[in-house]
């Protein structure tokens, strides 16, 4: 089969890799219809994720066709449509028993990281009866790519942990595809206000579209003080951060009122500096983590219903032996105007 | 009347002061009969909390008899023995509708900090009626006076904050009043084990006997080490700190498991590093936070019941006008073996 392959830091290729197979009774193999890139495959191709080594099949999200099941599979068969998760859970240890699938001590986030992934034309899924979902009848399968891991990462990372209630008002520094995530799922629990803030002109004009009642552009005078003008000298209920940097982590921690929540999502490669010295008297919490895809199945269904409209994130589309050209126009998603690139084998 | 006075950076005088009066309806004015002195008060006469200024009389902790009420005070009267709380509280804004009096409109931590504190023969206190407590007859007044501050701070901001949970492992880093009666507070939930960190190894011992279950001398090898292998290199589910310096931060971050929650106590005067880098993937939850002294009621429940018994901490009882003597006690309190120092007009 096809794969695209990790081959060190800067370096890929799309090029022939064995089919994979069923290694143990409770795995799957899927021939995957459509895939898609990641913010942390960039991460991993700039080397910044040094446990993925070369010659890894790279991805961790996609939905496909049940191949072949091994003996202890009982919720899948042959010919299943399905969406894979980014988080393999084995349902048994005491994380998963937590629902703390992100720290499975058997799983976690392995796809396209510690095993082969899938950006290629088969992968094997571990723990396949509790790591994928069934595909109901007339879904739009390029929506539910989004289900994977960014709609999950931002509700359950950024908008569960920063406590969104109704009457909020929320800020997501970073208007990419998880922090256009967040902005979505926020709005299930109507927050009066969502202030979205990021460099890109562009960006915060979609922003809007998805429902931002505000945009701060970064690059113009000075990012905390525009946003606290915008709510009275007070500052946010709650601040997302959906990008990474010690800059960006540092306007969040800038603009919490009182008893403001920080969640951060980004995936960070550097220590950022914390003031404490302003925050130990303001009672806020910051809270990080890994998706555990543990809300998947609802957000299913609020997919279904409408409630969501991922699928307005996919601005491009290839086939999936055009993945390199589809990493291109990832990687240059400001002048390109990208968010989500769906690749398709079909 | 005598007050203990801050006259700046390392400078204060038991000197005479003008009585205080009745200034607004809400008001109270309270004879003290026991105070104490506070980490905090020491933090002031460095000169680390710049907004209070010369002529300032010191401390929020205390007991006393009611001496007068303002005419809008209806829950106190002349006579009535009180337990004054640190942090005043108007009860109307919105913050004290949502039990947060640490950040009241008009009150929060004000006593010895904005307006003239409890380090006196008499004190002021705004908002009477939502800000003193009734002692019950019989009580142990020196316990109480533990109520004012230290018992609510370790138990709002520290055990409740980090969510402490029967069969949790607690780790606990400073073995001072604030610590101990995070020690003593967190047992209320019954964690599995609690395990003190301090460079004292008379402070360790005395955490033995309030209930530790395990400790960690800091300055012997790498305590990081020592924790992770008291917890099969697991880590800790809840790291309090009760110091206020990056270095007793830093110990906290890097001794919690996946999960684990981080509640900050301490003062601190200095931003501290973050270790993102290793914590956005371990879905860690960091809090900080001023006392709102909400659970007071409570706290003395649990004190008038034996089930706390905070009057272990004090170590040291002076009279009043000897206050200058047990600053420098208390300033020394590894030396003099000092907890919690009782100051007495009677």
């Amino acid at each position: 089969m096809k794969a695209l392959v990790y081959l060190g830091p800067q370096k890929k290729e799309w090029t022939d890799k064995e089919k994979p197979k069923i290694e143990k009774a409770t795995d799957a193999i899927v021939k995957i219809t459509k895939t898609t890139i990641c913010g942390t495959d960039l991460h991993i191709l700039s080397g910044d994720v040094p446990a993925v080594t070369a010659g890894r099949i790279l991805g961790h999200e996609g939905v496909g066709i049940v191949e072949e099941v091994g003996s202890a599979v009982n919720r899948f068969k042959p010919g299943d449509n399905v969406l894979l998760s980014c988080v393999t859970a084995c349902g048994r240890c005491d994380y998963c028993k937590k629902q703390m699938y992100a720290h499975c001590e058997d799983g976690g986030w392995i796809l396209g990281h510690l095993i082969d992934g899938t950006q290629a034309e088969y992968v094997r899924i571990p723990y396949a009866d509790t790591s994928m979902y069934h595909i109901p009848d007339g879904s739009d399968e390029e929506a539910l790519v989004m289900l994977s891991d960014i709609l999950p990462t931002a509700f359950e990372i950024g908008v569960i942990n920063g406590k969104v209630e109704p009457g909020n008002v929320v800020a997501i520094v970073g208007a990419g595809p998880v922090g256009m995530s967040s902005l979505l799922t926020a709005q299930l629990y109507s927050p009066a206000e969502i202030i979205m803030i990021d460099l890109d002109e562009h960006r915060l004009e979609l922003a809007k579209k998805f429902g931002a009642s505000k945009t701060v552009n970064s690059s113009k005078g000075n990012v905390i003080e525009n946003v606290l003008a915008l709510t009275n000298g007070k500052g946010v209920d709650v601040a997302i951060e959906a990008v990474g940097y010690p800059v960006t982590f540092d306007i969040c921690q800038r603009i919490l009122k009182p008893g403001g929540r920080l969640a951060n999502v980004g995936v960070h490669g550097k220590p950022v500096e914390l003031h404490l010295e302003d925050l130990w008297i303001r009672n806020v919490t910051i809270t990080t983590g890994l998706v555990s895809t543990s809300t998947t199945p609802m957000l299913l269904k609020t997919v279904q219903s409408d409630k969501i409209k991922p699928a307005e994130l996919i601005t491009h589309r290839f086939p999936l032996q055009d993945i390199i050209k589809a990493y291109e126009v990832f990687g240059n998603a400001a002048k390109e105007k990208a968010l989500k690139v769906i690749l398709y084998n079909e």
